[in-house]
Parts: structure tokens; C-alpha cells; sequence
């Protein structure tokens, strides 16, 4: 049998579709069958070369949602639910080894050197070739953590949890929100909204939000935040004397870096109450310095900053449950959802920041 | 190649030496010659099967040291570092899943549902046959968690870490200590001991154990100990006495329940200062029940209870770097060492607590 | 000016109202016009005599909100806010010492011990007289931590957050809830409803109440409750059964215990996930042995036990935020709201389980 | 009656001595005999200015040991015991309001908006007048702090635990040691020292000490430090060479920044292991930003940056308990012993780095 994917043969170049023949499962495959592929900022990356990770050719593609075709042998779900075809499912992108420092010693597998990770690091050049997720067809690894979805589950709305939602979970489970706190979150893209609905369903009193882009901040709102800054019609000044009435004069016990410029960083510790936490989330790859005054910025408020890498299946456990228990809002989030075949407009549609999200369908 | 193991084929019969066939190494497969296999109390529980995880025919012992003789392909330590023939090594006597809910999602592979352990729940009817440490080789699966040793370890002494030192790292792991702690410990078996010495590495002040053995006692006192109370020439009051002098009324911030019997705990709970942490660790099996007055030993207390249940691999790493710095200390903990032929001798050592460890040496 | 009181003079005698003059103030001291006064279960315990904290006489109540009408001195919210005549205020029912071992050491206040409570431990035979909430003014002790509170927050709804409120803030101050996890509630009393909520907005995937009066279950139900079990139509083993069925097997990772019998702990631990955490609130006073099975009930699953003890300002200003944000939620606990005049009828109502709630409104 | 004081009366000016009447003691007070006083690096600071809490005319020191002279009433020390004239103690150099956000509600008192310290924001010039420790007296306020020592103390050692200590203490207690861990400090002063020392305590396999004095570094080794990197001799990259090679690739688990110079944050954070802990201690004044890449040395790594304010009661309690079990190690730190007289020659001595740590002699 023949499915088909869209292929990523050179950067900068666009992605073609082609038949690929699916080859016989191995012991623990799964073949799934593609409800919804998310097409993440990082695939942008990716797709210019700028990723190092990436190995060409590739299919792109590593947030996924889709139902079981075929499994060779027996595999359970994380929660130790025996899988069968027609379970719909949502899958780990990464894979960690599971034998290393990381894995073992420290329990973070997120920081596994091992890790490999669907439609970035694993070329379809090979078997199983199935790799990626822009494909009506992706092939699970034996070792793939798997999580099943309820049948009512929007494979549309859900497929963000992959990504952005877990690497956001990945942030708050390495913090801790109290009912009168304050959360701020630099940047409303994906990361940014996650972060949001996150601090709302740890019972934050206050969420606000500090971005660009009127459509985002809206979507914001719908999602928890009490109050946006625009970033364009305020200066740094503003916006901090703006937290800081809104805070009785204190600051934010939780400030979420979600926008990956250099710039945030300073404006973001200053936003801090003493005692309070930095999560740093957005640097998808290296942007330029910040420049942080270590006396006052950090040491004399007893402030944290904690950087955030990727995440692991209890992140993603996390993300997929948090979004189950508000569907609707998460819509919101998907701004574009576009047939497999048009995988190249949307990778435009993400680099231009026309689209907050896109997703495939096949 | 041929080699000898000690085997068990009928509960309560003594053990037979038998000789095995080395099978061919299977991919990942690390084949071990042992130079020290240590001889757990809870080996006497299985040699009379009283543990249902026992499966006939067994190769008892699942603590080991030794040399690599063979590797088949690559296989890394959890340090990273590429194993090779020669050296010598200490593993995760466990071997968890590393894809289910305890795995991923709690990240405590303690808990793993899949967890199955040499010596225990492997029967050497099998391939690869040679499971069990009371042996001259045994074969590593690929997915043993491994640490390499230092030549100049002895690996007598360090056997020991690979249970009730990862065991009690592992209860460590679950609490805090600070330097004007005191610690009191239950019962001066291998995990007291080790509890002692942990407490000792922690930083605690005062390090009290309670125990029925006046040698046992003693090697308390050097591995750190800094009081010792006879429960045979004492009663549960004059002990409550000595220990609220000794910590100026408030009791002990953690007390370490190692010794297994129902009775220690309402002994030990009333030991505890309030806001104290009780980590029981002693229970192996059902001995009784215990009588708790949740009001006044819990609750009005605010004190907290651990239960700890084996280990991962972090602990085992906890374990044998503790050991490690402290080799002269343990050596007194090994009590008997006797050749591989005479396990049985050993495990009646153990069974009449004439022994407080013993190790086999092939 | 003189202000009236409902006094306490003799165990199990009804209360009487009494003329009180009210004092001049001391440096620092608040008098406060009170407009909602909780009674508390424990209020039933101490007019029976059975608290050994009491100091006749005593005006009862701990719980109170009420407008401030004159302060000596300055006097700061805990949020750095200067209280004024006129606002409407809640303050942490229990004075600290601020120096001792768990004050400063431990930094869990509420294990003081010189903690001494308004309406219990202070006798109003002495200066400044107004020392409970049973009365039209009480007078706040310069130490008194106040929080000021929204003028529109209903007093009524709002009082309970002083004591059960902040009491369940400090059992989830003391766990962690993940977006996945279930969370048992034994007993729907005041505490155990205010562990629904907390539940819920620490975003709890389930939250499963057994007990054994409908109404209470159903009002458990308004507040987040997802499932709940009565406990007069169903076994032990059914509703283990039912929780292992809504938890794919694992059992719960909290289970909340705000019942206070000692049969509730067996029960409970059995409910329990592997590595969960059993929270112990509800014993207020020795109501008997509780039996465990330490092996199989603590040891085995790696369980943490965490009793709780009272609370502390952090705990109740968690709980005013818990609230303020649910008002309308939290209004269906308040089950009798009675003039002042009619403490003695209120302790009835709450003696005989006819009330969940009274509240006295002078 | 009269004592004795050092009096800094303006900024850059010799300190003069001075005679001062005792005053009459009030409620709480203690009157000390000053057994030691430690000069502080930040002493040189507030001497020259530089420092804008400091309130002239001042008697500096905020670092003491002493006798008890006399105590109005009753007082006891945080351990519960009763205080009497003739005990040896030391206490909490800083004064937390009890009732502010941070004193309540984050249950951080070092980060009280109200905290005051000796000898530091209390000017001589209004009772009790006796408010430093370059004197032969102090008055230590109602709500200090206090921790009585054995009576076998030497009270020139232990001083240095009131400031060095009780920050370092504050670092450790805010991370977490395992017995396998790399610890590197950065800067051989006595912050660093007490870092050595509480890595040490903490069970740290591998502590590295870069520093620019042969002296200190030698000073480090007998406090614990496993390798020393001298800054003079050795360039940035070989240094993390060096640190490398000795943690198998994978860098130090936590990283103490004790330096106080901008360039030691990047060079710091390099040596970091994925997931590891930079505690930031050094900063006590605006020396310089620093410039950090958020992308590759904070969030691909996982890293926490953690800066430490101060101390609270809890953490002199630890240094206390620390010092208390080394006193001969710690003896080596206090490089020079001079008379109260000579003071002004001991701010010399620390602000040209001869002294690593002076101690004034009343």
C-alpha cells in the first residue's frame, strides 16, 4: 500500500508531495493514519536550514493527531490501556533513550542526548521512511510514548498540545502558582497562549499579557488573560508601571518568557516581585545577548530564572489534558487549517505571522 | 563456554550448584563475570517463597559486582561513557519499562508496573539463562541501567549499595535534611546502616538509632552514629526520654523506619518533632498491622509519612557514590564473605541474623 | 461605648449576651464592627468542653469578617496597603510568635508554639476584652495579620474562608495537582467542600467526593465535584471499585481525608495511586486508632501520608483568593444565616449536622 | 554604666571611639558583651558610602558573638530555651517586621520590606544607641533572633557565620545536593569558603574552587574543595576544560557564583551541566551588566539561575549547626585578629584583600 507526504528535499525549497510505499511493520510499530499535523514556528526554522537538527530528505512535521491503522504486536498507552486500530491517538514527538544520565540520573528526559525527535532529526531516507507528520501516514517507533484521545477529542484543536503545549507545561511544572498570584507572559504566540490557559488552570488570580498584535491579544483574553499591553502603543515604562499598580506595588510572582528576543529578558526581570520566578521558554535559537544588571535584577530580589527545553511524555500528559477540559477555547487558537497539498502556503502563512496557527489535514 | 550458578528449584530445599551453558550474546546483551554477589535478607523470603514475585527455577541474587567479559555491540554506562571488557561494573539489580504511567508520566521508575529483577522474578529456565548474581557470570539485558566502578573499589564492600544503599538513597532522596537535624533510625539492619551513613553525608547533627544488637550498635557508631539506645535494656518511654533531651523537647526532624515490624512505628511516630518526616522503609512483607492515633501522631503534628519502595537507578548512583567516598566505614558491614558453594551456609547466616551481611565470592 | 457579645461563662451552658464596654485602643490595636461571624464545627467542641485550649469565659468564634471602625496607630495590610477606618476586612485567626523554633526555623508558623486563637485560647476576662467573633466588635491584637477585601465581597460567603478555607489551603500548599489527576474528598463537610474547590483550581481532572448526605453531595457537585459516592447506599469495595474504574486502575493521586473517623484512613490509602499522596485534615480531636497495613498500604505504593495542622496567613490569604474568585460557587455552603442572638440555635443546627454552615450576622 | 564603641561619623572618615552610656534596658532587650566582631566586605562599602541603606552616625558590624550581660524580662533563644545572663550567643544580624508579604505570605523574611540590620540601617544616635558590633556592647532589640552556643565555641570563628554563612546557607537551602555532584565556586572569599564547606556538608563528590589567590585556594582545600583553578594562571577555556574533564563532559550540576563581577556570570553558566543550578551569591552592588545567551546557556540547557539575598533566621540556624561540627577547618578563614581599637586598620586590611576575613577583639 501507498500513502503519500510532502517532502522537504532541499532548504529554502518548497516541499513536494510523493507516493511512498508503507513498509511492513516491525515488532511495537504503530502506522497511523494522520488526522490533523500541526505546522509549528519551528518548522519555519527547519525548513530554512537554520535547525541543525535537521536531516535531509525529510517529512516534515512533528505534532500529530491520528488513528491507529496497524500494530505489530501489542502496545499500550501510557496509562496502560491496550491500543487497537481506530483508537485515535496524539504521540511524544521526541524520543528519549531512556539509559542515559538524563533518563535515569536526573529522571528529565527532556535533556536526553539521545533524543531524536519526528520530522526533525529522523530523514524519511530510511526505514521506516514514515517519519514526519505532513503525511497521511506517520510510523511510530516501538519506544513512542502514546497517549489515546477520546473519540470527541478535535484532532484540530488538539494537535498544539504536541509542541507548544507541552514545552509550556514543561515551564509550569517547574513552577508553582498560588490562587493570589500574578502571571505575566511576554509574546501571545502559541507558546504565549498556552501559557496563559496554563496559569489559569492553576488558579492564578491575575493574567496578563504583554504583545504585538491586537487579533493575538483578543485570543488572549478569550483564554484567561485579565489584561493585554499592546507592546506597540506602550513604552517599557508603561507597561511596568502598569503591573505594578496592577500588583499593589509588588511585581509578578511568575513572569513567562514566550517571545524569544533578546530585549525581553531585562524588561521581564523588572517585571519580577522579589522572590519571584523567570521562565524562559522562547529561545528557539540564538537571537542575540541579553544584558541583565545581576545585583538588582537577580540577586538582590532573590529572583529565579529557570530556562525551559522542549518536554517530556508528562508534559505532554499534562498539555493533553488541559486541552480536553476546554476544547472550545483552544479554537481559537487554530487560525488556519489548510489540505496537506498546501503545506508550502502554510509555512508562508507561519513565517509571516499571518497565521498564530496552522494546521494540515490530509 | 560453561559456568556455575547456585540454583533453586524448590522453595525451602537447599541450593544446588549447577553448571550453564554461556549462551551466545544477544545485541546490547553485557556479559559479566562476578566478583562479589551479596546476599539480601530478602533472599531468605524468597528461598522460602514467601515472595510472589519468585519464579522456579532461580538464580538467587540480585545484588552484584563484577568485571565485563564480553559486550555484544555497544552499550554505554549512565555516565556515558562506552563500556568495555575489563571493566568493572555495578547495575540497577531492576529493570523498569521506561514507557508506562510510573515511568513517563510520575518519572519514578520504582513504580514501573513492568519492573523485573534478577535474582527475583526471572527464572533461569529461560534464556538467557544466567539471572541471578549466586553465580561465576551473569548476562546483563541491553536494558540494565550500568555504572562503571573505579579498579581500586572493592567490590565486597560495595555490593551492598546495590539494594538497601540505593534503597535508602532513594528514601533520602524523598526528604531533607538540614545541619541541626536529628535523625533517628529504627533498627540497625543494612538499611540502618545505610541510613546512618546517608544522614552522616546529609549534614545531620545528631544521628540516634534504636536497635536490639549491641555489635550492630557498634558499627552504627562508626559509620556516624552519634548515639546508640539498647532496645533490649530500654523501654519505648526512657527512649522517647533520651531523645527529646538530646533535641531540646522537640524530637527528631525525620525518623527511618528500617526495622519492619508494625510496633516501630507508633514508637517512631511519637519521636517525631512537629513538622517531621517518618520514611518507612522497613516493611518487605506483611508483618501486622499498625496502630496509628491519627489526631495526635499525624494531624495536631503535621508530620508526614514515606513510604519508600525499592529504587531506580538515580538512587543506585546516589548509593554507590556514597559508598564510594566512604569505603573504610562499610567494610564493617560485610560481616561474613564465604565462596559462591556456600550460599547456603549464607543464607542461613542471614536467616538467624548472625550474619548482618554476607557476601559470595565465585 | 459599649458593644455586646455572646458569652461563654460555663461548658455546655448556652451562651449569654453580655454589655461589654468597649477599651481604649493600645498602639497598633484594631477595632473591627464584625459582619459575618462563622460557626465552626470545633465551636461545638469547645462549648462542650472537650478543647483544652479553651480559657473561660470566652466569646466563641474564630471566624470573622467585619469593617474596620477604628485602628491606634498605622496599621498595614499584609499586602503593604494601610488600613483606613471603613474597609472591609478577614484576618488570620491565629497569632503567631513570630520567634520561635517553627516561626523562624521551620517557617510554618502555624506550628507555633505560642500560637494562641481568637475565640478559643483568649478569655475575655481580661484587656482588651473583645476577643472573639461572637459579638458586634471584636479588637484586633497589633500582631493580628489582616488582609482588606473587595467592598463588594459578601462577609457572609467570604468568613468561612478563615478557618476550613484556609485549612485546605494549607493540605494543598503541602501536595501538587497535575492536570490529569483525580482527587478524592472524604467527607462534605465545610473542609471537604473547600478541597473540591481547591481541587478544581489547581485544575484537577476529577474530583470524586465520598459521603453520606445527598444535599452536601450535591452542593460538592456545584463547586467542581465530577462523581460522587454516597456512602449510605454503597459498599467499601464499590466505591473502591467505581474510583479504579474512573482511573483506568491506578486509583487516585490525592485523596483528601475531611472526615475525621478513623476508619476513613484504611479506606482512603486504599484509594490511593502508587506514589500518591493522602492529605489527613479532618481529625480535630482523638476519635480513635486508625489501623494500617503499612507493607501493602504505604511501603508498597511509595505513599505519602501529610497530616495538617491549622493554618498560617499565607494559607488563609489563598483561600480569601480562592473565594474572591468563586463567590457565587461558594454562597450554596452557607446553609443558615442567624442574628447574633441566636448562637446558641446555630450551635444546635451544627451539632446535629443540620446545618453545613451557620454564619451569625450581628 | 559606660562602654566602648567605634563610631563612623562620616562617610570615608576614620571611625572614632567613644565613650556611651548604657541605657536602661527595656522590655526584650538583651544586653551583650561583644566576644568577637567580624568584618565584613560590605563594611568597607558602607564605610566609604557606598551603600545607601547606612544610617550616620553609625556604629558598624553587623556580624557578632558575645556574652549575655543582662535581659529585661524574659527571653529565649529560637530553640526554645530560656536566655540568662553568661550565656555565649549569636543572632540573627537582621530584624524581619513579622507581618509583611514576604514575611507571611512567601515566608521569606530575609526579603521583608521591613528588615533592618545592625550595624548597618540603625544610626547610634537614638536609643538604644548600642545598635553595632565594633563595640564592647550591644543591645539587641525585643524581636532579634538569637541562637545560644556551647560555651566551648570559639567565638572568633563562628562570628563569620552571622553574614558569610548565613548567605551561603540561603544558596544551599534554595538547591539541592546529591552525593554525586559537581559543585563549583567562583571566588575564594568567604562566601566561597562557606560554599566549600556547605558542599562538603551537602555529601558533593567534586567541589572546584577558581579563584585568584594561591592563599585562599589553599584555604579552600582545607575546608574541602577537590581541585583548585587559579584564575591568574589559566584561561577561561581551560578552566572549563579542566571542569569538563573532571565531570566526564557533562559539567557541574550546581555553580556558586560568589565573585561579584559581571564576566563570572557567562563563564559560570558555561560550566553548567544541562539542568544544573547557578546560584548567584557575589552581587552585593551594581559592579557591571552581564551579558548572557538566553538560547544556548539558559533554556537549551535547562538551567536555573538562582540569585540569594541575605539571609533569615533559618539559614544563621544552618551556618550555626555548620560551623559548630568544623571549627578547626573554619579557624583558617580568619586570617587577622585585631583589637576593637585597631578597626579602622581592619577595614584596611579587607578593603586591599589582605585580609581574607579580620575579626575585632573588644
Amino acid at each position: 500500500m501507498k500513502t503519500q507526504a510532502m517532502v522537504l528535499k532541499a532548504f529554502n525549497q518548497p516541499l513536494y508531495m510523493e507516493d511512498i510505499e508503507i513498509p511492513a511493520l516491525e515488532e511495537g510499530q504503530v502506522l497511523v493514519r494522520i488526522a490533523a499535523a500541526g505546522v509549528c514556528g519551528s518548522d519555519v526554522h527547519i525548513w530554512r536550514g537554520e535547525d541543525k537538527r535537521a536531516r535531509l530528505p525529510l517529512i516534515l512535521g512533528h505534532e500529530g493527531v491520528g488513528y491507529i491503522e496497524d500494530i505489530k504486536g501489542q502496545k499500550y498507552s501510557i496509562t496502560g490501556r491496550e491500543l487497537n486500530p481506530g483508537d485515535l491517538i496524539i504521540w511524544n514527538r521526541g524520543i528519549n533513550c531512556g539509559r542515559c544520565y538524563a533518563c535515569q540520573v536526573l529522571k528529565q528526559p527532556s535533556l536526553c542526548q539521545n533524543r531524536y525527535t519526528y520530522g526533525i532529526s529522523i530523514s524519511c531516507s530510511q526505514p521506516p521512511y514514515l517519519t514526519g507528520c505532513y503525511a497521511r501516514h506517520i510510523i511510530l517507533d516501538k519506544d513512542t510514548d502514546i497517549i489515546e484521545l477520546n473519540p470527541d477529542i478535535d484532532p484540530i484543536t488538539m494537535v498544539s498540545a504536541s509542541c507548544s503545549g507541552a514545552t509550556v507545561a514543561h515551564a509550569f511544572d517547574m513552577s508553582r502558582i498560588k490562587p493570589g498570584d500574578t502571571v505575566v507572559v511576554q509574546g501571545p504566540g502559541p507558546l504565549g497562549m498556552y501559557a496563559v490557559a496554563f496559569a489559569r488552570a492553576s488558579g492564578a488570580k491575575q493574567i496578563i499579557v504583554i504583545g504585538g498584535s491586537d487579533n493575538r491579544l483578543t485570543i488572549c483574553k478569550n483564554l484567561g488573560a485579565t489584561m493585554v499591553l499592546d507592546r506597540k502603543s506602550t513604552t517599557v515604562q508603561q507597561r511596568r508601571a502598569a503591573i505594578m499598580e496592577a500588583t499593589g506595588g509588588r511585581g509578578a510572582e511568575v513572569v513567562v518568557e514566550a517571545a524569544g528576543y533578546p530585549d525581553a529578558v531585562p524588561e521581564g526581570l523588572d517585571l519580577l516581585a522579589v522572590g519571584g520566578t523567570y521562565l524562559s521558554i522562547g529561545f528557539a535559537q540564538f537571537t542575540g545577548y541579553s544584558t541583565v544588571d545581576f545585583f538588582s535584577q537577580v540577586v538582590y530580589k532573590n529572583a529565579r530564572i529557570q530556562g525551559v527545553w522542549v518536554s517530556d511524555t508528562s508534559h505532554l500528559y499534562d498539555a493533553v489534558n488541559l486541552v480536553s477540559q476546554r476544547q472550545e477555547a483552544f479554537k481559537d487558537m487554530i487560525t488556519h487549517v489548510l489540505p496537506l497539498e498546501s503545506a508550502n502556503t502554510a509555512l508562508e502563512l507561519m513565517a509571516s505571522k499571518q497565521a498564530l496557527k496552522a494546521v494540515l489535514v490530509p
